[in-house]
């Protein structure tokens, strides 16, 4: 196989291996040929055909299953980035996927300098604390940690918060969303996470800031959560001014 | 230190240590505590502090120095997530930071089945291959490879191609863009990429696919590009309906 400036070998091999499964040459569920026919094929060594597997593996291409081969992913969940505020269900919702947490924390804990900072409040102010997972047909994939002023909605602790927060927010406790802000950068997924996420440590994900304001621009909470990049993937559209 | 659930020990010093930087404690270009005085402070072992010290590394958080010690890194460079098509020479103006780019290739490569498809022409067609790095105040920032078909601008093969591509399309070859469609997704950098980026091997990073229409509707370019994660996020904000 030629191999271009700036390219390794099993990049190359990995660069074809994705144009066929991209082109639909491979399709959803396909097994791929074994690493030695892949070896004779691309005329390299194991190493390189591993390589190539492990990164197409690793950014949610190809899917190996242990004692029974390689097969091709499903495509990853697209959320189209718009100016409008959208709940993570309503997100799946519009995708026909179903969605669920699961609450692994729900407390009030002592603000401290840096979420005090954040949220307006001062120093050791109640702030509620909710971690969840969020599943996508049932499968995990977003790790999410939300903070909130306890007195935006004080009985928050006690509620079922499986569903989505901003519509509980709204409809029980008379919160009034505004705008947020937030941010996106690319991550690893550590080893506690990869065991709720279902990923191997050291997968590529999202990491997801945001902090939303209320109608008097006074914040309401703040989350940071990561989202497996296997499974997900953001896109958009932009215009000429 | 107290650890939480589905947090593992590492990721506690790391996210303690993130707080510092964030609120400021830590300084832009502090050198943090050594290796040893970190043990002690958080009472754990040395494999737990360089765990946290990588993962804020690979993050682009801190910045290691053989034999000097580890200091806080300038904040990411954020680019503001518009409706409008800004190109890269714009954003950077935007905050103040020279850009430029190095043309590793520039040559007319016949399409296969994949970029005819997706530029919707012909395979074998003639298409103009540009591969660049794109440097941000002398840094090197993204890894780019454009593909255009051949007609859209035949003469752009002798042209100097270090400044804005599209600025050049616009103003040279009377292109008029339209509207793009671009994903973002997070991957890790190979180890021939790393080397052009100047950061280690398997470091998270954005992928960036982008296909550029004219006012015809016809696409005039599909690229794919690698962005530092260590010096680069993405930043919007959202509105309630």
């Amino acid at each position: 196989m030629e191999t271009k400036q700036g390219t390794s070998l099993y990049y190359a091999v990995k660069e074809k291996l994705l144009e066929f499964i991209k082109s639909g040459k491979y399709k959803i569920g396909d097994q791929l040929p074994t690493e030695s026919e892949l070896c004779q094929t691309y005329d390299v060594s194991r190493t390189t055909i591993r390589l190539a597997l492990q990164q197409l593996e690793l950014e949610g291409h190809i899917q190996r299953v242990q004692g029974k081969g390689t097969f091709v992913s499903k495509p990853k969940i697209r959320e189209s980035i718009t100016r409008n505020i959208r709940t993570f269900v309503e997100q799946m919702k519009d995708l026909g996927i179903s969605s669920q947490s699961k609450v692994l924390e729900l407390v009030v804990v002592p603000a401290d300098e840096t979420l005090a900072d954040t949220l307006n409040i001062e120093e050791k102010d109640p702030v509620i604390k909710l971690v969840r997972v969020r599943y996508a047909d049932a499968e995990p994939l977003q790790y999410v940690t939300s903070y909130l002023p306890w007195r935006v909605a004080p009985g928050l602790i006690n509620d079922d918060c499986t569903g989505s927060l901003f519509d509980l927010l709204r409809s029980k406790h008379g919160v009034v969303i505004s705008r947020s802000l937030e941010s996106i950068e690319p991550v690893l997924i550590d080893e506690a996470v990869s065991k709720l996420l279902e990923v191997p440590a050291g997968s590529p994900a999202f990491s997801l800031e945001s902090l939303t304001y209320n109608e008097k621009d006074q914040p309401i909470e703040y989350s940071y959560g990561l989202v497996r990049g296997d499974r997900f993937k953001f896109t958009m559209e932009r215009f000429e001014k």
